[in-house]
């Protein structure tokens, strides 16, 4: 790398941890405008306590097992013990070209999100204590072991080795989608399996306030564009063109999911417009890298389509991921990553020949080579951890918790408060027409 | 330029993307707090849906409308056939200095951004589906032609020839106002005289939510200081010029709005002070490269004061724009055009010799000359455009759907969502005062 | 610095500035989500007014007295008169290495933000007329001296003299606690004490939105990685220590508040987990540069411990800091910078001899002079502004208007809004199982 790019190449990672860094609360207002408000507050702290802990195990040891050399150099997990409490990393080596912390943080965020984006299936049933040890365990046990699959890449010199979808099968997945969405859509699928249906499934969780979860769209779409951009760590035309792709699968994926919605629902909503920017979103993460700007409008536009009629699909399975994190994050991640495998054009940033560039089925075949096996690996993990914190803890809350919502017994808390005496008294001279029963 | 500044500029223009995006869900929540909680999400979908959809169109031909090569050379709008699908931007041509997609991701943005700020003037009573097609047609006609204009500069070899108010009359935008709020703002009176008034017009819509609403305005203003200061796509003093300049006069627009609000109204209130954030940042956009801090000062100033008298005035001429569109970001494009004639320093980035500075009245001619033009081209073709559609599509709402709310009726949703059930459940050992009748 | 840095350096700070002004619309959320809803909108603009004012003297004479040359050479205050406007920041001095007016910007933005953190101690009761005068005159005696103290560091070749707690005393403080949050945190204890307990004192504020709250405090944490990230005006290795630590110390003050809290008060809460996290934030803020990531998560914890018992002593010790803002702000700054004493390790970027890497009682000695300096100084004159307010004009509303809400009687404004007509009108066919008496 030139040296002279250092400066700026560190000014975009570390603007890639202020945006990615905006999912947090994006993420949090996503999906805790779509439940009720009884447990509203539950499900953000789901959302933020969990990542905060991750965050905590990312220093002790998550960072090792992503980034260390790889134990035993079978590409399956680095060592943990590799950089204790990351003391290692505070002086960056001679030669470094990105300072080791600002990557660091950068994945310290990718973690502590994606077991957010979990939380999702489990909304409004779960019990408080058992998610966070779920998270801990999950995020030790399948989220840094898959992560090392996808973001340790070998050291040029051989003198460090990293995973093995990275390295060995050499799938292309540019910003991480196989460590992420596929990865939390499919523990989604566990969890779901195992926590068992909400009361009143299958009908969808009311959501309280639609302006919220837009809200939290707006917020993931601002994050995604430095998450994607800054795949690569440098501030250069690869970042453009995975910004720029990244913006127009969103548009696309938008725009088809409200065409579709109208054509076989009657009404374009906005859960609806925010479904099709997430697909989309998740969709173009492996392959905004990979395409054209053309490919990435087929990209969002695919997602729209597959994952519209996937999320129908949860009830007929009778399996209830509340949020639909399976149905956009997994089917999603599945689109973009085997989309690669058609549309990937030589001359982008991490561009291949895909089918219809000449390349035939081989790029195909290890893009799904990687899903298939994030699947059978979390899945497997993901089902059995959750059924042993059952038999030992119990992870779902009684029934009665669950009728009265979760925020005032497990939080001791309403996400919107106004006593009697406020409703009640008189306004002033600006005295509103209706005793002011509104939060 | 500088090569060894190539990362440090391209970072800053891949920051004002992430910038510029949050004023996404900032403008969408910035007009949706302003209107009844009946049409909240009609009011955000239409600045969403409209996004995505101009960014598709943006793909398709925009940006070759508004950066390729002006047809005929006449520097009235580009070749849409000379980028089809942006397939050729992938790749950075030898010796460019800003990844060519990186600004055709900020400038989809500008794009699918104007539409959404018309939207305000039609709020609560158009027909989704005819603001779908008139935000097609209206970016296609009016605003990749006006950001031509605007925005393409001649190549400097002359193999390029770009539009005829940068090029040719040379007028002072430095941040594209003239495209962006004078636009917008005249497209949005010719579409409120075309709807007709809202049911209950002179009253303004009541605002539902002024949280959302100063939540948006803040969003906004981030947002804002990346698009001014990316506006010559280097990080340098020129940035910083813009930067502060932006800041500056978004202080002084607030408090001046808030004491003319106090010394006439008797209160100083919130949408006063997001009108008076809005109205600065709207007349410092096209002069924060021109003009010195006091001289921001002096234009967020002037801007309230002018804006705050624009939005009184509709009611007396009788037209329903009902978010004041016209009076924020037409006026205020033209208190900042114009005020650029008088306050241009020679120091300054863009500078001139404004009026104060000895320049006489050339630039202050040239700035009107800019804003008369997009007055009377984007009035006549919004004014035509609409009526077209109102004769064959019909582009308002009946009374019925209108009384009911545009989110049941169109969107099939509501804001915000309670069930009896929820509101009498009995709340466990931490129970609030009243039964729950709140969102 | 390294020429070629630059740009790359430019662009991060100016990424600063936009991170940074997140903090604007999220302070607001973070303070109006905790009061009452007939309070709300006066929080939020008791913020972002007093952050307009500031901004404007800023330009007048702030920036003169905090990077002015020290009056009489004696590290108190700078000259106010030193760059009158601003005018002569416009063209960078040969030779600078980053725009002045970046700095400006950014130094701006701080002055805003910290008078808005004063303005929590002071929820619910005091007159909009008298906070305005207080922001201005506060501004000018105390915030801009001590950030003088503070952030003015003498010019290397002796020709400017900055301010004597960087200098003279050299107390460490990465990037200004005990400007923002030490002075801020004791401005809030005086203005509580003459302001007098609000109605219904002990008990606190119903918080009426806990998901603005989150939601604002997301949007603190995210703006507070580029306010770290920044305090050395460069895009290097420090800047990812800062970036980093920030992060980490953060997790660990959500995880030990909630855990703090389960064990004493039974549940984990969604405002303890706010809480935790400024607490951490502000001690992580002198001491980001100082530590390794497990010093951080070590600093952030200790915040959150230590803040969580301050908090239940405002009760005991009989004072209204509303929201508690001199338990986060005050106690957080101290035990974050007296914590540089003990745990700061030599390799870090500002790093120095703390107590555990053996360098005795020396660097503790000056991290206790710099707070206790800022205590006395601040207090004095806070608590002599604030008796002369009340004195003259009256800082306090009548009990009358307490009772009716801020909003309503002072800004003519309520928060949330619905009408009789809108909460009874039928609802079309996708018609709601209640009256929608929701906002």
């Amino acid at each position: 790398m030139d040296t002279a790019a250092i400066a700026g190449n560190t000014a975009w990672l570390l603007t890639a941890v202020v945006a990615v860094a905006l999912m947090l609360p994006g993420l949090a207002m996503f999906y805790g405008g779509m439940v009720s408000r009884r447990v509203t507050m539950n499900m953000m702290m789901m959302i933020f306590a969990s990542f905060c802990l991750v965050g905590i195990l990312w220093v002790a040891f998550g960072y090792s097992m992503v980034f260390g050399d790889s134990l035993g150099g079978l590409g399956l997990v680095g060592d943990p013990t590799e950089y204790p409490g990351l003391g290692q990393l505070l002086v960056a080596p001679e030669g470094s070209t990105l300072p080791p912390l600002a990557l660091a943080a950068l994945h310290l965020m990718f973690a502590g999100l994606t077991i957010g984006i979990v939380a999702g299936a489990a909304a409004g049933r779960m019990k408080f204590s058992a998610w966070m040890v779920f998270a801990g365990v999950w995020s030790t046990l399948v989220y840094f072991p898959v992560a090392h699959w996808v973001f340790a890449f070998d050291a040029a010199d051989g003198s460090v080795q990293g995973g093995w979808l990275a390295n060995t099968i050499g799938s292309i997945d540019y910003a991480g989608s196989t460590a992420i969405h596929v990865n939390s859509g499919v523990a989604a699928l566990a969890l779901a399996i195992v926590l068992g249906k909400r009361n009143g499934f299958p009908s969808q969780p009311k959501a309280h306030s639609l302006p919220l979860t837009l809200l939290g769209a707006g917020l993931l779409f601002v994050g995604w564009i430095g998450f994607d951009g800054s795949a690569l760590g440098a501030a250069d035309n690869n970042a453009a063109v995975a910004v720029f792709n990244t913006v127009a699968a969103t548009c696309a994926g938008v725009i088809v999911w409200l065409i579709v919605e109208k054509l076989r629902d009657g009404h374009p909503t906005t859960l609806g417009a925010c479904s099709g920017a997430i697909a989309a979103l998740v969709a173009i993460t492996p392959s905004c890298g990979a395409v054209t700007p053309l490919g990435s409008l087929a990209i969002g536009a695919a997602a729209a389509v597959v994952c519209y009629f996937a999320v129908s699909l949860k009830v007929r399975l009778g399996f209830d991921d509340a949020l639909d994190v399976t149905a956009l994050h997994f089917v999603g991640g599945v689109v973009g990553g085997l989309l690669i495998g058609v549309l990937a054009v030589p001359l982008a940033p991490s561009g291949g020949e895909g089918l219809l560039a000449g390349g035939g089925f081989l790029l195909l075949g290890k893009q799904a080579l990687a899903i298939v096996a994030v699947f059978v690996y979390t899945f497997s993990i993901t089902w059995v951890l959750a059924k042993v914190l059952d038999k030992t803890m119990g992870i779902r809350v009684s029934a009665e918790t669950e009728a009265q919502g979760l925020d005032v017994v497990l939080h001791a808390e309403n996400a919107y408060e106004i006593s009697t005496h406020e409703a009640l008294a008189p306004r002033g001279h600006a005295e509103p027409k209706v005793p002011a029963v509104v939060d």
